[in-house]
């Protein structure tokens, strides 16, 4: 409770701090207002003249004269004129009842006074994800960040950091024009996906995507087939509409319509047809257009999730599902975050002609736009040739790693685990050969500090046997730290 | 429909254009992928050996085997060791079914098939609003982007900018811990809200701390009382969590309370009290102290849109609501595209202590987190004295900007029109003698190309009388460009 004392409020009793960063007149304020609302001060009570106090502080008259002119603006004081200044009248009552029972600041605010999405999300709350911290051997979803050509990306942000005044109004909700005139040529090339600049909308990273096509496709009740294990982030984004998700399970091609064919049908299907997150096999070209047909049959909507679809081992990418689609109802997802780098917090969808000033305007309503400079320094990086030579040197790099860490999981755990050597993708899964290795696996692992994700972490019935396996990223690591953590993991394993 | 030739496919009749910026391994591929989608190669038929086609075509056997690997990657060929390299067998019936009956690419995808939210965002889509153009007086919500110290931020951007990798993976989802110290003291210093870092939670936008507090704090159904007229975007973001928006009059003081008396309690009350959008009044004190009452009795949450707290042209800053409030049922919701330019992408919240962490995971969930570089170049503009010493100088450019437009309204229309002297914000509001003037002012303004908004575009019900204004913003607008538009609307309006 606020502490009240009730004696009268003395002037003289006014003490203002010289070495205080707060201004004398602002303290003066401060200790006056105080006064009121704690009652040491009474209603229509007069204050000293502006002259008088400030002979007695042994101020100026301006420093009194300011105090009182803002707590007269506030309401606080009222100057009448020939009567001097007093204490408001019209405050008294409601200050009495309404202060008197207010408890201290934040005292009864705790997480049950949140929504039950709030509430959900406050129990979701995880530290170790929400804050950023060293990315360690074999933490998943990290690029090479040690290769980024990060001499070039800052030269290009200097240069298109000259702003001039009109740079600081203009703020396209759907993106900055030549970013999406550059991927839209880009998805020509590289992934068979012919579509103009107004079909591309740029977004703050591919949750935010996922958010706009829930919000804008689907209605409360809708049903969305998901992979499962699949992309879990992007579920609780969808669930945020009202649809209703249904995971369908995945094998070695892909999603499984067979195990779907008796359910309601969906508004929508989410898919990574690239690599499955995060059991990362491929879909079948069989299965792409058996997912088209079924889709175009219960006119359900299509995301194609391509968030790796650059790094492929095998080959050259393949076709993208969306180029498969001659219906439109294919739309593409696409990140930087991930090729490129994660603090760069770009993405974006290619989206029906039709539908793209719905996209706009969605976009428009939830945060305005994404923030021009980096659009801009994103725009010069792909425009001089800089992101293709990426992506290629990456390509060469990561085949190598990827390697490097199948072939270390072999030699140091052996018979004991099977390993998943993924066409594509910045991870790969090893499974321990039964379970209770797989849990030896992951104890030795955490004792020896290595970092990994758990395929179950991304399972809608985290308990199934098909929600087995642990997650490693290998982009990111070179191969003395590779090398360093798979042999202190290798020695607590065998060690207990 | 896809126009498909019948006649077979011959190999012969490949022709791969050297000028062309596509390889020509590229154009092989796709051109044998292409008669396959056609069934100009039918299901199990042989394809000529790479060495054959090779010579066929006077292409090095490396372009045919890359092209041909390629298509066995994607399923289209079946190479079977002895017998050669075929058309697959497992797709023809899949195909031809599944091709036959799709449509143009995109030609049925219209709004129709967007969800119900969908559908009034696509109505709702203003390519006026979305599309940047030129800056012209009196366009409202735009502050003085001439004035803008852009060398200053050129120079901290480039500073900003010379990221080492670290900066690549750092992105906190509630912001960039610095800047969320320097805007945790300067909420001390100037808004009278005492708070930590930790309750500082960075969005991209207003319009997103909406979203979030929506999403975290109210039910579907829940009600929110908002101010009539007021700040619909805002409310259109709310009605996302299903919440009911009911808007509450509001006279000289700010909102009025006791139209709201028999109303059934709510979860929500979102105000601007340190200036009416867009109205203008700012709310005295004896509301402020009644709303917190209310709220507490309701235990509702207050939502503090402080929007333009920073530019007040008589006395200082007041105290904000949230200051007023002990129980820290208020939150308080800032934004930098006002005070700064509207392309920053930023804004923030101040939430109680224990919902920070849901604020953090929802924003993650939303985006991952703001842009990181506009936050390390917010943070050293606001470290090196320069945000305040901004905002000072804008402060007193204002006061006259407003003046000067004032004083030119009454000059050029006189007693036709009724003028507001508002004591805060970025523009005022300008009413007709009677509704007939108001409709000629308006005439005569779109005539002029000078540039407004309606009172009525922010009204829940834009027929009322209490809908009725024009907003003219002035703080963008030297006195030249002021003039000139004054003296344009003013002969328009005149002359008929």
């Amino acid at each position: 409770m606020v502490n009240r004392k009730q004696e009268y409020f003395e002037f003289e009793a006014i003490h203002l701090d010289d070495d205080s960063q707060t201004h004398r007149y602002v303290q003066l304020e401060q200790q006056i207002r105080r006064a009121i609302v704690d009652r040491r001060l009474p209603a229509g009570s007069r204050i000293p003249s502006s002259r008088n106090l400030a002979k007695l502080l042994n101020v100026s008259r301006n420093t009194v004269l300011t105090a009182y002119d803002q707590l007269i603006s506030e309401g606080y004081l009222k100057s009448s004129g020939g009567s001097g200044t007093r204490v408001a009248t019209v405050l008294p009552e409601t200050f009495e009842h309404k202060t008197a029972k207010l408890p201290a600041k934040h005292s009864s605010i705790g997480t049950e006074e949140l929504s039950r999405v709030g509430k959900t999300l406050a129990q979701q709350a995880d530290p170790v994800v929400l804050t950023p911290q060293k990315v360690l051997p074999f933490l998943p979803h990290v690029p090479a960040v040690d290769e980024f050509p990060i001499d070039v990306w800052n030269r290009l942000t200097n240069e298109q950091s000259r702003w001039t005044r009109k740079h600081l109004v203009l703020c396209e909700p759907i993106g900055y024009r030549p970013l999406r005139e550059s991927i839209a040529e880009y998805m020509g090339l590289s992934r068979g996906v012919e579509c103009s600049p107004d079909q591309v909308v740029i977004t703050s990273s591919a949750q935010q995507s996922m958010m706009l096509l829930g919000q804008l496709l689907l209605d409360p009740g809708d049903v969305v087939w998901v992979e499962e294990p699949g992309n879990l982030p992007a579920n609780s984004v969808l669930e945020l509409s009202g649809a209703k998700i249904e995971g369908i399970p995945v094998d070695e091609e892909g999603l499984d319509l067979t195990a779907a064919e008796l359910k309601r049908s969906p508004r929508m299907i989410c898919v990574t047809p690239g690599g499955q997150w995060p059991l990362t096999m491929t879909m079948s070209l069989n299965r792409r257009l058996e997912l088209l047909a079924r889709a175009q049959e219960s006119k359900s909507w299509v995301v194609e999730d391509d968030y790796n679809g650059e790094f492929r081992y095998n080959g050259r990418p393949h076709r993208s599902l969306t180029s498969l689609d001659p219906t439109g109802r294919t739309i593409y997802m696409g990140t930087f975050s991930k090729v490129l780098f994660p603090s760069i917090r770009m993405a974006f969808l290619v989206v029906p002609p039709a539908l793209a000033e719905a996209f706009a305007m969605a976009k428009w309503l939830q945060d305005r736009g994404t923030s021009p400079l980096p659009q801009m320094v994103l725009h010069r990086f792909i425009e001089t040739g800089n992101f293709v030579k990426h992506l290629r040197r990456m390509r060469t790099l990561y085949a190598e790693r990827q390697r490097f860490l199948f072939e270390g999981l072999q030699e140091h755990f052996g018979k004991d685990v099977v390993v998943t050597l993924p066409e594509s993708g910045l991870h790969l899964v090893v499974f321990g050969r039964t379970e209770k290795i797989e849990q030896r696996l992951i104890a030795a692992a955490e004792r020896a500090n290595v970092r990994f994700h758990l395929v179950k972490f991304y399972a809608i019935d985290p308990e199934s046997d098909s929600s087995r396996g642990i997650i490693l990223g290998f982009a990111a690591y070179g191969k003395k730290l590779s090398k360093r953590a798979l042999r202190d993991w290798a020695s607590e394993f065998h060690n207990c």
